[in-house]
Order: C-alpha cells, then sequence, then structure tokens
C-alpha cells in the first residue's frame, strides 16, 4: 500500500522552515482549470467522468516536466482510510474524499508539495504547497505544472473571462492563494476577532484547520482570497503576499510581544500544562490535542521552552489524526481506542531524543 | 507569631495514618457545653461574654488534665488572616471566624489533636481531630477533655433533655460524630449520590470540605450525625463507627476495583494528567488543586503513581489554601499572586525528594 509510508513522516510543506515559519505553517496556490468540450464535472455523464479522468491521467503520468516520483490514487476505488489519509495531509478536499462512486482521482507529487485533483469541482485543481511564505517558489511550480498540462490538454478559456470554472468565484485566472497561519497569540489576546472581521472587509476568507466550514482548533487559520475574476494572477499574489500576510504576521507579534510583557506567567502556565499534559495523559482527543500542540508550538516559538523542536511539532499536527494513527497500526480503531493510541504516538514522539540533524 | 509555626506541617490527625486511612482522612468528635448560670451566647450581653470567656480561659489554661502544650487565640483581636488559617486547618469553624469583635476564643492542643471553641454558638464546643478512623481514642480523648473541664465549670443541664445547647439538634449528649472520607472512585463512577441518598435517609449530614454549605471540592465529604437528643452518645458513635462507616469504606473500595479493572486507562489518564498539572503549571487555584490532589492521592492509594507519598499530599490539602500561603509568605497576597505562589509551592513539595523517615 503506497500510503502507508505517508504515516511516519510529514510532507515537506510541514517542514517549519521557510520565511516567517514562527507564524506561517505553509502557503498554498491553487489553479482551478477545466477541459474544453466536456461539460462541468456536476453536469457531466459518467462516461464524459470516465474520459476526462483518462485523458488527465495520461498528461499527469506521462508529462516529464512534473517529474516521475507521482502517485496516482484512484478515489472511487480507494478505502475510506485512505481517502481520510489524504484530506488529513491536505492533499485532496473533504467534498473530494466523500463523492463515492464518481470516477475521480488525485495525482501527488512524492514530496507532496503538490497534488492534483482530478474530477473534483473542477475537472483539474492543481494545488502547491509550500512550508512557510514561500510563496514565489509555489507559484513558479504551479505555473510549470499549468504550463506542461496545458501543454497536452485544451482548457476552457473565454478570451473575455479567463479560464472558465463550475464556481463563478473562481472565473478569470482560476487562482486560489492561501497561508495556514498559526495565531496563538491573537488568539489568547482576543485581537482575533478583529483579524477576522479585517479580513471580511478585504474580501478573504478565513476558515480553520480544513477549510470551509471546519473550526480555527489548534489556532490554525487558512486565509484566502474569495474572488478571482477581473483580476490579474500576479495582483492577486502580490497583494496577499506583500499586504496581507505581513499585516497579520506583525499583529500577531505584536501580541505575542505583549503576552511576555505582560502576561508571562499566565503565558508559561499554558505551555508548561501542554508540555506536561501532551507527555502524561494516557487519551488524548484531536481537539484537545490541537489546542495544546498551539501553546507549546508558541512556546517553543518564544523560547520559552526547549524541548521539543518546531519540525516534530508540525508532524505531531497531522499524524495525531484518526486515519494517520489507524494507517499506522494497520486497522481500523474506534475512537476510544484511537484516543489511547493518540496519546502513546504523542508521549513518544515527544520523548524521544531529538535527532540532531532534524532540528528546526 | 506563634500561629506562624503552623504554616509548614499539617496537625497530627491529617498524618495520613490510622485505620482505612487510604478512605478515611481523619474523624472528629464534638462536644456542645454551656456554662450554668448564663444565657446562650446569641442572647448575653457583652459582660456576660467576656465572663465566660475569662472563665473558660483560665480553666482551660490551667487544667493540668489538658496538657501545658496549649495555644489560647484571642479571635476578636486576631488579625483576618489568622482567623482564617484556624478555619483552613479545622480548628475553628467559619462562623466562629467571622463573628467582629464578638469576644470569643480558641484554645489549641500544639499538635492539633484538639481544640475547644469559646463562645461560638456554644459557650464550649470540644473538638477531637484524628487521623483515620480512631474513634475510640478520639472519644476517649473529648471525654478526658470534657470531664477535665466539667471539674471546676458547671454545665447547663437537664435531667430529662441531658446538656443544653443553643440549637436544638445538639441537645442531649452534645455529640456530634465526623468523618472526613475521600470518595473520588465514587464521584468518578457517578454512584456518589446514592451515597448521600442513603446518608439522608439514615439523618446523616453529607457536606464539603469545610461544612455546611461547602462543596465537596477535592472528592472530600464530610458525613456526621445530625441530631443527637434521645440517644446515647454511645449508641450514636456506636452506629457511626461499626456500621455508616464501613458500608461507605466498603463501597468505595467496590469503586475503585471496578475502575481498575474495567476503566483502567481512563483511571491512569487522570492521575498521571494530575501529576503532571500539579508538577508544571505556573498558576494553579484552589478548587482545580483540589481536584488534581483527589486524582492523585486515589492513584497513590491505588499505586498506579509512585511519586509522591499520602502524608505529602494529605499536607498539600492544607498548605494550598490562602491563608496558608499568605502566612507563609509573610504578607497579603492578592488571589492572582497567591494562584502563583500556590503553583511554585505544589511543583516544589512534590518534586523534592521525599524523607525516607515521613513516607506513609
Amino acid at each position: 500500500m503506497p500510503l502507508r509510508s505517508m504515516t511516519d513522516h510529514a510532507g515537506a510543506w510541514l517542514r517549519g522552515a521557510g520565511p516567517h515559519s514562527e507564524i506561517v505553517i505553509s502557503c498554498r496556490l491553487r489553479l482551478a482549470r477545466n477541459l474544453a468540450g466536456y461539460p462541468f464535472v456536476g453536469r457531466a455523464t459518467r462516461s464524459q467522468h470516465d474520459d476526462v479522468l483518462s485523458r488527465c491521467r495520461r498528461q499527469v503520468m506521462e508529462c516529464e516536466a512534473l517529474g516521475r516520483q507521482i502517485l496516482w490514487v484512484d478515489l472511487a476505488e480507494c478505502p475510506e482510510v485512505d481517502c481520510q489519509l489524504l484530506v488529513e495531509r491536505h492533499l485532496i478536499s473533504r467534498q473530494h474524499a466523500s463523492a463515492g462512486a464518481l470516477p475521480r482521482a488525485v495525482a501527488v507529487a512524492s514530496d507532496e508539495t503538490f497534488s492534483i485533483m482530478v474530477n473534483e469541482e473542477d475537472h483539474l485543481r492543481i494545488q502547491v504547497l509550500r512550508s512557510g511564505a514561500q510563496f514565489d517558489e509555489a507559484f513558479r511550480q504551479v505555473n510549470a505544472i499549468d504550463d506542461a498540462l496545458e501543454s497536452e490538454l485544451e482548457y476552457a478559456f473565454s478570451s473575455k473571462l479567463g479560464y472558465l470554472t463550475a464556481c463563478p468565484t473562481n472565473v478569470g485566472t482560476g487562482i486560489r492563494v492561501s497561508v495556514m497561519l498559526h495565531l496563538p497569540a491573537l488568539r489568547l489576546t482576543g485581537e482575533i476577532e478583529k483579524v477576522r472581521r479585517a479580513a471580511r472587509d478585504m474580501h478573504l476568507a478565513v476558515r480553520g484547520l480544513f477549510g470551509e466550514g471546519s473550526d480555527a482548533h489548534g489556532d490554525l487559520y487558512q486565509i484566502s482570497n474569495q474572488t478571482t475574476l477581473g483580476r490579474g494572477e500576479h495582483e492577486i499574489l502580490s497583494d496577499f503576499q506583500h499586504t496581507v500576510v505581513p499585516h497579520i504576521i506583525d499583529y500577531e507579534q505584536q501580541a505575542r510581544k505583549a503576552l511576555v510583557q505582560h502576561r508571562l506567567v499566565q503565558l508559561d502556565d499554558k505551555i508548561w500544562r501542554a508540555w506536561a499534559t501532551l507527555t502524561h495523559a494516557r487519551v488524548l482527543g484531536t481537539e484537545e490535542v490541537l489546542g495544546l500542540l498551539s501553546h507549546l508550538r508558541l512556546g517553543v516559538n518564544l523560547a520559552r521552552i526547549d524541548k521539543v523542536d518546531i519540525r516534530t511539532l508540525n508532524e505531531l499536527f497531522l499524524l495525531m489524526q484518526p486515519a494517520h494513527l489507524q494507517k499506522v497500526s494497520g486497522r481500523p480503531m474506534e475512537a476510544a481506542e484511537r484516543r489511547e493510541a493518540r496519546a502513546r504516538l504523542i508521549r513518544e514522539r515527544l520523548l524521544r531524543p531529538a535527532k540532531p540533524s532534524e532540528g528546526s
């Protein structure tokens, strides 16, 4: 089972490196594309779905520009736990995981820096993920992938509107830029609501760890542009990269400074309680762990605790999730059993000596 | 300041010794007595209060049968924090602490095995405290004190009703028998409500750590007889000692066995989380500490953790309280400061190497 190998490490985008990685967990660029001559996924017939799927598969798997280390996963035939694993690793959307028998797939780069969903809402959703605020690198890569695919596949395109997409919010460049930010200080000081309001005013979406409708457990917030029509991709990206993200980073850093200056004992209390509980509990649920990892990550970034490195923490955000735990154990586990396995995994990872070469 | 010396240890009654000390923290016998020829405290004049006080003082302090190591504390002139300290050590009642300028006092044995409140609800309230279920020893001692005082003081007594007391529930023998029980398993399994109901049916009072109106934080329950009229003190005590307490002990022990057999992981989770939080937190409130100490005490008694002994835990129940913290620091502290001092004290006590001679 090729997915099994994913379960003992995190993708490259969670390495905890890159610009502002103390706050910017990762950045993501996503392009929505559709093949000319086929209806959108929601209106296509079964044989059209199959057709789109096989054309895309051929192009993706044979395109040398994409590299040779690509895993193709046929989701209609994929066990539920594997679909869930891909969701947990942010390689496919929840919607894509749960579309039942609809012919659909995802192509995943072996280092997980990009994935291409086929027959999600659009025929093609190309996403590039990068650790930290590496927007330029991500932009270069997503364009290279896009160009490589477009060389053989004819995209649905209107000279007036740009790329045509199933949902009007994606029409135009079809680009969505997003960042996953760790904003524990803004949440602790209560200022996160101001950020949410400001983002809304700037037509940005603020979501939780798993996109639309998910809560911001672990103080992890995904911020992304809402519409693409009428704006160039450079403008969208530049606005995001040079205005939006630096502002929020600055705001979070000020909140962190304020905590250190005015509420140090309360801050240390949260950090040490998080460390204590994560290294001693015998039963741990996902939401609780996210909250504790968040406090611990803040503590490491503020140099209030040095017992663990950021890379290990970033990995734990991923590895402690339900599908990951089940893949590691090699069998389905009920929620109660998972809570025990989660506590064991976290204890072991946090208490084992750090590998010096992996330290962030 | 003589009370200062109390703040680095617990009274002998918290030693964690005596029969069933894994469940019975302590037992207490209290006699209510009034002097003949004076109105009850609630109806007496100021000069009558003074009179009662000085007569009792002379008798208590000069009576050789009581021993020479007795501390007399004039409560009307006592700083509030000292009154609070005596409440926290269960040597006086909350009512006695907060009676303002009313002339009143408490006499305390240096090992804190007994105290005599003067001008509380009754002229005299003689209480003996013992670690574990040492009812017989407590009964012998309280009778000896009573006899010694009665040799010089004439008590208000009716041949028909027995000893006369301000509250009709105490008339007769004037005795109140109580135990402080640690019942964490019954609380965790939810069966504590059955115990409460059974106790009510048997005309027993079930109260929290600080008597009437206080909550059972730390899973500590005080159970006592409600009325004394019409029953001999031997009958009351025997009923309590040989029926009520053994039944509850048995019930708690069954609940503990059930936890170990059927919910061991959840039990260990609570125990290790308690240890982790108590040894790592930087800010700790009283209620949270009581709950955590309770789980830790259960863990030690069930041999699920061996990092601390019962005596240290029993002491912490006492020493982490507000007045104790302030007496130790030698100055008044706001609640926020106390929470830090509490966390520091607990960390230090739990992490310091145990003195072998003090192990329980």
